[in-house]
């Protein structure tokens, strides 16, 4: 990873640990143990498995490095190894939600262990980790905040199985203002992207380096439900020339003919959410859409995605109000879904409410270097047949976020919270 | 189904009704929450879903046949149907391990309202539903004694695709007697099999009617795991000349080369049972082969698998001793598994311990007539790639075996505890 | 296999020899290469793998036990054994569509080189080869006339995928006369079936024995295309409670809504046949059925299917007129399709234009005993989830069909000329 | 598309017309019709698809342009329709092996057809469409040569499923030079890429644009078997840390251990190739590796792929040797197979004898517009979860290739000629 150049003290980050720590769980309090432990798809983990491999990560990269240290269990390491081959092998994914055991008692004590032996080791850190360990365990946290947003994307989808339509979290409901859509417009020229400076970022993100735009515009907000319900009612669906050949096999073998969790009752659009099923609110942003989905609506609506470079310049230019972050949502006991903002000039809702899509393939930046050992395959390797997506979501924690941060998911993804913004050509 | 003639007396129909039911919680005890969710194949329920399927068999076909009655929640006659076409729409089977909700609590809650309202429509039944409900609660009660052994059968198969092997209950191991094999001859001719008298039976076991056997010679007791073990030496898995054609491609494909939950380890062989992994026990029977093992086994023995005419006529005419049924391995506190017996002359173990396939496709009866209305989906409709096994297993409550039941299988099913017994033509 | 007592003279086999290897090349003049060489399914092979495969068998059976054979080409023996592991390995069955070469010259001079061998065997059969060799050649011809009626099935299959819907063979119209079905009774008791006396017959219809048979009664005729469209019209495909739980996963699976082959056009029902499209015959036998089709129309029409064992009483005692065989109606230049019949009293059309499905699972009769060798793979290996088909059809041979003749196929197959006949209990 | 500005005069459009169809029959020659209907993979089209599809584009892009045209056959714009929605249906790609008619010989007629017909309008073209037919030709042309390209790939991979190993073409071997790998590096800085002038290019390659580059070396040859077998040998397939994620999956599963075609024999490796098996040339360049291969072998080698930017400011700027093409293999009566070059200084073989595959995802060019209607659906729809490659291999035409040119597959594909070439960073 691009990790801080000096760590932050250590007393702020046993702090900052704590904080994210009790995140995690604060996130599955509204959870039954039954909950916790279903896999509904390959893509989807039971929220007793995240618990348990974030853990693992700190037994693993931070615990391990004593040379004295003897594992909480010697199944553990292969239990909860998500795809760290450098460490061992994994048990397979698409098995996860087979493991009735360890129970989530089990796996809270497991927490406890490993935070009381973090506690120690960065109470008194001995000299030959005082250079490595902060680092990871920052990385660490970052690592567990990603996984608090795969706790919710996973656990909306285990709920949505159920007829039953449980609710995760009932929550006043924020009504969203609506917003009219403008065109900002950015000059092309050489710019400079990617992370520099002393903050946190993942090694994806470096090196910070220049890149040749042309002159483009933006939309000043995402696509909302209420446009994307135009793109369905003008057949969007049953268009194959407005979509990639992968996209419309998709749309055919899948059958989608609107976001996931959209149904139709009466003659109206609902969505499933975290709060249980409730109308599609036509001003917030559209969400859980795949790759292909705003490809096919951007062409419909005359326009394109943006590249990643040109929504990061845009959002390094803009100090725009964001939209929503989960840890605020809670805070206000609102839902954890994405919602319209009030705001009216510039570029809006960059970052927050939900990940953009963007049209660009994640590839490696010219110079990227993989951290070295096992921790090098946190991301390099994935660089194949995925999407960047920037800006964070309704589920993304508010200091988890950042301009340069590079989400990526394959193009047939839409479990995440995932929308899209407009870009077009010229100014 | 071929009800009794004349119901038990409604007294003892409560006190039967309270036993079965308190049994099925008797067999759960051991579980956690997430024990009971998950479904680790499509032919696997969860245990969650035994407890509140069984309930709705009473709900579905009698409380609701009271012209007033309400149902306890408007969704469980669709979750919790298994396969009633005529009932109604059924939650994908496949799907069952998605249902997180109900809990386990509200399940308990549901089997508690249920048994309140039996209970109370047994003490004051009215005379329009005094022919038809006693009967039809006596075929619940064997029903929820299949789905007993069901939900033993399929937690163990949860429980083994976890490297931790966790145990389902401890219990004082039995040292199984070795016993050699005698074969016990007996006169062809015409006999007669199915069902008759008063007792209770399904329908697939009438019309009892007339068969035409040839002399026959049938083993003094199942095969065991000892004389199996010879069979795998003897490179019985490697040998395609042993094995029917689609068994000798689902030994290729899922590279069987022992029974089911069958492993190596330092040279002896080792099976995962529901006290955790233990040695193989050479004295007792041989279990979870499937119907194409069998008959493979039976091949290389030099003899092959009795019919089910033959099985029945040499029970019934054979007063042996049993093997062990569940209800009391667990009074016993011995582990549920199979055992071998010390007794020694005559056909033994025939009822208990491991069903035993026999060579028999599972056809209706001269004469068969599935029950009326939506009951006759029980049974009939499943006469199809299936063999029958007879005499019950270790997992098999006492109560709910009789010479004439037939149980049946498709020929690669090995999670059930279903072993074999050999035979010969000729005495 | 049961092969003849004392073969026919020499001279004879001969003569049948050349007629039967003719037969088959007669039946594949209308195609051309290309046709020759498509697997449109695995059940299916390509007519240029059924006239390389029955040559290999006389190589193989026949010719590689003279001591100093040398085989005609080194890998014949491996890409044209079909299923004998005896033999040796097997060019996997789904991929013989993948074989371009040897191309049809190549396989017709194998014919060629094959049976000159054989004729010059025959002339100066060695004495310690006369003992084997005319019944094997006799068992070769029976199994190439098998392969006959596969190579006219197949390439219907093949054609069927084709939207130009290709003819075969275009011929005279044999318009069916129409016929009303009566029921003819047979007392019960016990009777004989099964293979014996000096004629050929394969090894599964041994040893002849006895059977216990209740009184039964037997459709005069097989049902008819016009009763099938009164079963369609009915609601027969959507009625769950007519159909096994296995045919009705079909049913929703494969969408069945009719027979293979039919499909409408303008209200009608059309039908794919070897002469190309044509609107279906509602007199002649309903076909391409499959048995979970038949058992489905049979419980419809308060009826069932008879068993095999009846069938063949039935048949024996019956000296009724037969229906139509592929060599009859090549010489009359009638299409290769079964037809009504004129005939009237007592059981008609039994042997010839549709194999009809029976309720008998495809099981070893008592004493049953494999042909010794890797020929004993012929038939007994497969007597797992199939069921016995009965009487031959407009595709077989007229010399290649017997009462006691056995044909069986999975319950789901329906690219055979597979059709039902109704039976009752009772007189 | 990308079309020329002015059509090439219209006698010299025939002159090309002639002699590319004629080409196409030419590399058909050698093979038996069966040879020409058989698909051995979903991927893989039967050579006489191709030739009835390439005809199929000139009918149905320019022929039925015509107001009065009549399709020669009523069923062949569905037949043969490769992906164009806007045209309407397609015949399913996987079942294009199922099509044994038309046969080749119609096929033939076919192309004689469309080809006198596109004789006679260009003979006597109307105004109002002398502005689109001929670009609409020359398009259909190079489309022509991409499909004589697959022709060969396609049915190396039909005859590669076939234990006789059957050869295509027989040739003389070339014998390859050795040639070392010298690095040759190359400023960077601000450049242009993409078609531009009047030449004929897909609109892909366009529009022209300015690229930003860091300064970077390229390997002056593609690397070589020889090279490759030195992967092989340091355990590269057995190095999860060299691999993409998705690679990895893809080695396991489908248990690649070389590149397709290659096998052991006697411990050396061998091929198979169109003119039958043959020992690996080592000096001649890799061929059919995957993109996740090649993306494993750079890793390996301290190196990496080229950018397609880098690889076309490299061809460009270079006029150094190039390799082998297809027609020049064919007059000379050599392997169609890449071969090394002797060459020495520079860049050499970047056109001719393997594709190589670079680091960039295939997608739009800034300011990228499909051409309009159906021949839209040519390139743009494709743009995702494909690699480009660039340069051309011995199966393609010398006249179909450019600097500019940019071919693509999804990152799995093995089948074509595809093969590497390194890049490093820096001077």
């Amino acid at each position: 990873m691009q990790l801080t150049e000096h760590a932050s003290s250590l007393d702020e980050l046993r702090k900052r640990y704590r904080a994210v720590r009790d995140f995690s769980e604060t996130l599955c309090a509204p959870l039954t143990p039954e909950d916790c432990v279903v896999q509904s798809m390959p893509d989807v983990s039971p929220t007793r498995w995240h618990l348990a491999h974030t853990t693992w990560f700190f037994e693993t990269f931070v615990l391990a490095r004593q040379s004295d240290y003897s594992p909480h269990h010697p199944e553990y390491e292969y239990l909860f190894n998500s795809y760290y081959n450098s460490v061992g092998r994994q048990f397979p994914r698409p098995q996860r939600g087979l493991l009735t055991r360890p129970g989530r008692d089990e796996v809270l004590e497991y927490r406890r262990s490993i935070d009381t032996a973090i506690g120690q080791l960065l109470e008194d850190l001995p000299d030959e980790l005082a250079g490595s360990v902060p680092t990871i365990i920052e990385l660490g946290l970052h690592h567990e905040q990603q996984h608090q947003e795969l706790i919710l994307t996973d656990i909306k989808h285990v709920l949505s199985c159920n007829p039953l339509m449980p609710v995760y979290r009932e929550a006043t409901t924020d009504a969203s203002p609506s917003h009219a859509l403008d065109w900002v417009s950015f000059d092309g020229g050489i710019r400079e992207i990617g992370h520099s400076g002393s903050g946190f970022a993942y090694d994806n993100e470096s090196p910070r380096h220049e890149v040749l735009l042309q002159d483009f515009s933006l939309a000043s907000r995402p696509v909302t439900a209420g446009d994307y319900i135009e793109f369905i009612e003008a057949d969007g669906y049953r268009r194959p020339e407005l979509w990639l050949s992968l996209g419309w096999a998709a749309v055919q073998q899948e059958r989608w003919d609107a976001p996931l969790y959209w149904f139709e009752k009466d003659g109206d659009w609902w969505e499933f959410t975290l709060a249980g099923p409730r109308p599609v609110d036509r001003s917030a942003p559209v969400c859980h859409v795949s790759y292909f989905e705003a490809d096919a609506y951007a062409r419909w609506a005359d326009a394109r995605l943006p590249t990643e470079a040109e929504w990061e310049v845009a959002c390094a230019t803009q100090s725009a109000g964001n939209g929503h972050f989960v840890d605020e949502l809670i805070e206000r006991d609102a839902p954890v879904h994405p919602a319209g903002v009030s705001g009216a000039s510039g570029v809006q809702q960059m970052l927050g409410d939900v990940w953009e899509w963007t049209a660009s393939p994640y590839v490696a930046y010219p110079g990227y270097r993989p951290a070295a050992g096992a921790l090098g395959e946190y991301n390099g390797k994935f660089m194949c047949n995925q999407y960047v997506l920037r800006g964070g979501s309704c589920a993304t924690h508010s200091t988890h976020i950042r301009p340069t941060y590079r989400n990526f998911f394959p193009p047939e993804a839409r479990w995440q919270f995932s929308g899209l913004r407009l870009a077009r050509d010229g100014e």
